[in-house]
C-alpha cells in the first residue's frame, strides 16, 4: 500500500537477529520439503520468490528466501515445520501480503509459508455462532459466507476484501467496527496451531468461556507469526446487524470534531463506526477522488455510522445528527442511502492512497492514545510536519483513539526520504510520550522494532522474548520480527 | 460458599508441588517483612492465619501459612515479593476469599498476601471510559462509583457484592452479563503488576487498541496468581445502560427451554442476561426461598433480561415474550417492575445455597460446552446423578453454554462424600468429552488440577508451565495451583 522506499530496517537493540542458514542446511531442507509436499507446492523460481518476499510495508526484506511452500492443510504445514526445525531454517508465515509493518517480509534463507491453498470454511454453526476456517480464507469471503446464514463476523480491517483471516489473527487486526465490536482477538475462540517443531495442538476448547489454562489463544493472536503457525481458527459470530446508516459532518476546528466524537462515544447510541479525517487528508481525498463528493475546505470530517436495524438505527442517526449540530458542524450529511454511505466509506478507505498521491510515497503510521490525548496528538503531529517539512495527513478510528498519521514524501528525493524517516521516529516517540502505543492494529513487524523497548520497557520485552523462547526455542518462527 | 468437606486435594500429575520452606527461611522472611511493612501489616497470630487460609472451595489448604501481610500499595507489595524471592518462600495472593476452586488457599509456609488495604479507586475518566483501581476494590463498589458518573462496569460474578476486582482478574471472572458483554478479560486494558522478584512493570499502555507486544495483559488475567501480583488495573467502561427488564418463563421440558434460549441468542435482541434453572434447582429454590415466588413444578425456568433503555428495551422484552410463547412456555412472567426482577435475580444468585440446603453440603461445578451440546450435557448429568445416587441441580449462563451443576451431599456421611467426589470427577470428564471445559469462570485452583492435562493436552500444559517459569523461575507465586 505504501511506496517501496527501501528505508533501512529498524534495528531492535538486543533482539536476536536471524542468521542465514548454511548452504548445506538449505539443500537439506529443500530435499525434505520436496519429499513431503506435492511438486507444485514447493516453489524456488527466483522471480516467484521475489514476488512473495515483501508485504505492504515501507521496509524491504532483510534477505532472500530459499523457497515458497504452499501447504494445503495441517499435515503439510506440520511437515514444513518439522523440516525447518530439523535444519534450523527460518519460516515466515504469509497470508495476502497486505501487512503494513514488514511482518511477512522474507529473512535470509527463509521458507515462505503461504496459506494460499488453505482456504476452506469448514463449518458455520448458527446455534453455536461459530465459524471454523483455515487461515488462508479471505476475510470478506468469510463475512459473505456467514452473512448468507444470517450471521456476522465484525472485524473489518481496511484490507478485509483481500487480507486473510490468518493474517488478521497474526496482527490482531482492527478496522472500523472496533469502537462497537472490538478487535480480531475478541472473536477468536480457539486456534489449531503447528508449533515450531511440527507438533499440532489446540489452544482452547472453543467455548464462549474457558479459564482452565493460561490464555494461549490470546497470546498467539497478534504474535505476528513468531510463536506458532495457525492452521485452523474457531471464530465467534453474532447475529446479522441492520443496514449501515450514518451522519457525515464537517467542522471548522479539529477540537469541535473531537468533542463531537467524544459525545457520540459517551452516548447510549454506540456507533459501529466513528472515523475522523483531518484537513490534510480531506484536501488529498478531494484531489484524489473528486467523485466521492467529500466536503472541501473544512478542518475535520467526522463519520458516525450505526448498524442497528429499524427504529433503533433511526434513533442512533438522529442522535448523531443532534450531537454534531450541537458541536457547531459546518455541514451535516445524513447518509441514509447505501450508495452515499458507500461513497463516503470508499473515500475513507482510500485515504492512504490519496496521501501517497500527494508526493508519490507515504509511510502509514498507526498510533493509539487515550481519547483524552487525541487533541495533543493532532497538535504535535502538526509540529512534526512543520519540523520535517513534509505533509502529514491524519485520520482513522477516533472512537478507539487509534489514528493513522500518513507521512507524504517523494521517494526519488533523498532529502525527503530522510525527512520521512525522521518523521517516522518522531511519531513513534510521540505515541509513547502521550501514554499510547506505536501500533494500534498494524503490528511491529520489522518497521517499528526500534520503538518496542521504549514502549514495553526492557523487563517486559525480556519476558516476551522468554515466552517466545518457550514456544520456539530454536528461533525459527519469523525471526527478526516483532520482539 | 460450599460445605467444607475436606475432600482430598486433586493431584495434578507432573505438576511441581510446593515444598515447605525451611524454618530458617521462614524466620528470615518474617524478619524482612517486619522490617519493610508497618507492624500491623504483618500478622502471624495462628487464629487470624486460620481464618485466612481458605477460600470458598470444597478443598482444604495444603499447609499452614507463615504470615498474612496487608500491604497498602505497590511499594509494599514489591517489598513482600523481594523478601519472599530472596528466601524462596511461596506467596499466595488473596482477595475476598470468595473463590470456588481453592486458588487462594494457603500452601505450606506461605505468605498470604491480602489486598484488603489496597482499595483505592484512583481515577474514573468519562471521556477515556476507564477506571484505574487498586486490586482490593470490591467489584460492587467500583460498579457503584462509575455508575455515579453515568458509566458502567459490566462484569458481575455472583459474588460481585463482596469479591474484589483483583480476584475477578485472577480468575477471569464471568457472571450473568457475559452473554452480551463478555468476561472480565474483555474489560482489562492494562495492569500494573509486581513480578516474582519484586520488579514493578506495566503490561500495556491502557489504550483501547494496542498490538506492540504479546498480550501480557490477557495472559495475567485468569492466571490465578501464578504469574504476577496485580497492584493496579486500568479497566474499560461503557456508558450506563438502561434499567433491567425481562421475561421469566417455565417449560414442560428442558429441550423447550434450551430451544427458546437458542432462539433468543440468535435474535437481534441480544439479552444482557440469559439464565436457565433445571427442575432440581427449582425445587430446591422453592423450598429455600418460598417468598421469591418462583414457579414450581416445571422442568426448567428461563430468565431473559435486557438492559436497553426506552423503546429498545421494550422491543427486546416483547421479543423474548414472543420467543418463549412460541416455544411452548407453561408460564410467562413479564417482569417490568424492578422489585419482581430483583426477587428473581436474588433467587437465581442463591441457587448454590439452596442446593447446599438439600443435604448440607455441595460441590459447585462450572462446566462450559458449545451451546449445541447443552442438551447432551443435561441428559448426561441426570445419568451421573442416578449413578452416584446424589441430587445434581444445574443452572446458570445458558447463553454462554456455561452451567453450574451443583452436587448435593451430606458431609457427615462418608458414603455420600465419596459419591460426591466420584460425581465431581465424572462431571469434569463429561465437560471435556462434550468438547468443553472443566471451568468456564471459576478457575482450576487446587480443585480441578487432575482434569487440566486431559483438557489442555500434555504439550499445551508443558508450554503453559514454561511460560509460568519465565515469569516466576523460582516458583514462589501461588505454587501448587492451576498449572
Amino acid at each position: 500500500m505504501t511506496a517501496r522506499t527501501d528505508a533501512p530496517v529498524d534495528p531492535a537493540p538486543g533482539a536476536p537477529e536471524p542468521a542465514a542458514p548454511s548452504a548445506a542446511a538449505l539443500a537439506a531442507v529443500l530435499a525434505d520439503l520436496r519429499a513431503a509436499l506435492p511438486a507444485d507446492a514447493v516453489v524456488t523460481d527466483p522471480e516467484a520468490l521475489r514476488d512473495r518476499a515483501r508485504d505492504g510495508s515501507a521496509t524491504p526484506p532483510t534477505g532472500d528466501p530459499v523457497a515458497l511452500v504452499l501447504p494445503s492443510g495441517t499435515p503439510e504445514v506440520s511437515a514444513v515445520l518439522r523440516a525447518a526445525h530439523a535444519h534450523g531454517v527460518p519460516v515466515v508465515p504469509q497470508g495476502a501480503l497486505s501487512g503494513l509493518a514488514g511482518g511477512a517480509n522474507a529473512v535470509p534463507g527463509a521458507i515462505l509459508l503461504s496459506t494460499a491453498r488453505m482456504t476452506a470454511i469448514r463449518r458455520i454453526d448458527p446455534v453455536d455462532q461459530v465459524a471454523v476456517v483455515q487461515p488462508g480464507v479471505v476475510t470478506k469471503d468469510l463475512v459473505d459466507a456467514v452473512a448468507a446464514q444470517g450471521l456476522f463476523y465484525p472485524p473489518d480491517p481496511a484490507s478485509y476484501a483481500w487480507s486473510t483471516v490468518g493474517g488478521n489473527i497474526a496482527t490482531n487486526a482492527g478496522g472500523m467496527r472496533c469502537v462497537k465490536y472490538g478487535v480480531t482477538r475478541d472473536f477468536v475462540r480457539a486456534l489449531e496451531v503447528v508449533l515450531a517443531d511440527g507438533t499440532v495442538v489446540r489452544t482452547a476448547p472453543g467455548t464462549v468461556k474457558a479459564v482452565a489454562g493460561l490464555d494461549l489463544t490470546g497470546l498467539v493472536v497478534g504474535s505476528e507469526g513468531t510463536l506458532a503457525v495457525v492452521t485452523e481458527a474457531t471464530l465467534g459470530l453474532l447475529p446479522a446487524p441492520g443496514p449501515d446508516r450514518g451522519v457525515c459532518a464537517t467542522f471548522a476546528t479539529v477540537a469541535d470534531a473531537l468533542a463531537a466524537a467524544n459525545a457520540v462515544v459517551a452516548s447510549p447510541h454506540r456507533p459501529s463506526t466513528l472515523e475522523l479525517l483531518d484537513d490534510v487528508v480531506l484536501a488529498a481525498l478531494v484531489a484524489y477522488d473528486p467523485d466521492a463528493g467529500l466536503p472541501a475546505g473544512a478542518a475535520a470530517m467526522l463519520l458516525a455510522i450505526t448498524d442497528e436495524a429499524g427504529a433503533r438505527g433511526a434513533a442512533d442517526v438522529a442522535a448523531y445528527e443532534a450531537v454534531v449540530r450541537a458541536h457547531g458542524a459546518l455541514t451535516v450529511d445524513v447518509a441514509h442511502e447505501p450508495e452515499r454511505l458507500d461513497a463516503l466509506l470508499r473515500a475513507r478507505r482510500s485515504f492512504n492512497q490519496a496521501m501517497r498521491a500527494v508526493r508519490g510515497g507515504s509511510i502509514n503510521e498507526d498510533v493509539a492514545v487515550p481519547r483524552t490525548r487525541l487533541a495533543d496528538l493532532l497538535d504535535r503531529l502538526a509540529d512534526v510536519s512543520a519540523q520535517v517539512g513534509l505533509p502529514i495527513g491524519t485520520g482513522g478510528h477516533v472512537g478507539d483513539g487509534n489514528l493513522h498519521p500518513v507521512i507524504a514524501f517523494d521517494p526519488a528525493d533523498p532529502a525527503q526520504v530522510a525527512a520521512a524517516a525522521e518523521a517516522h521516529q518522531r511519531v513513534l516517540g510521540l505515541a509513547v510520550e502521550l501514554g499510547g502505543t506505536v501500533t494500534g492494529e498494524h503490528g511491529i513487524g520489522t518497521e517499528k522494532r526500534s520503538a518496542l523497548a521504549g514502549e514495553l520497557g526492557d523487563r517486559v520485552l525480556a519476558i516476551q522474548r522468554g515466552i517466545k523462547a518457550v514456544l520456539d526455542p530454536a528461533g525459527i518462527l519469523n525471526p527478526g520480527k516483532k520482539l
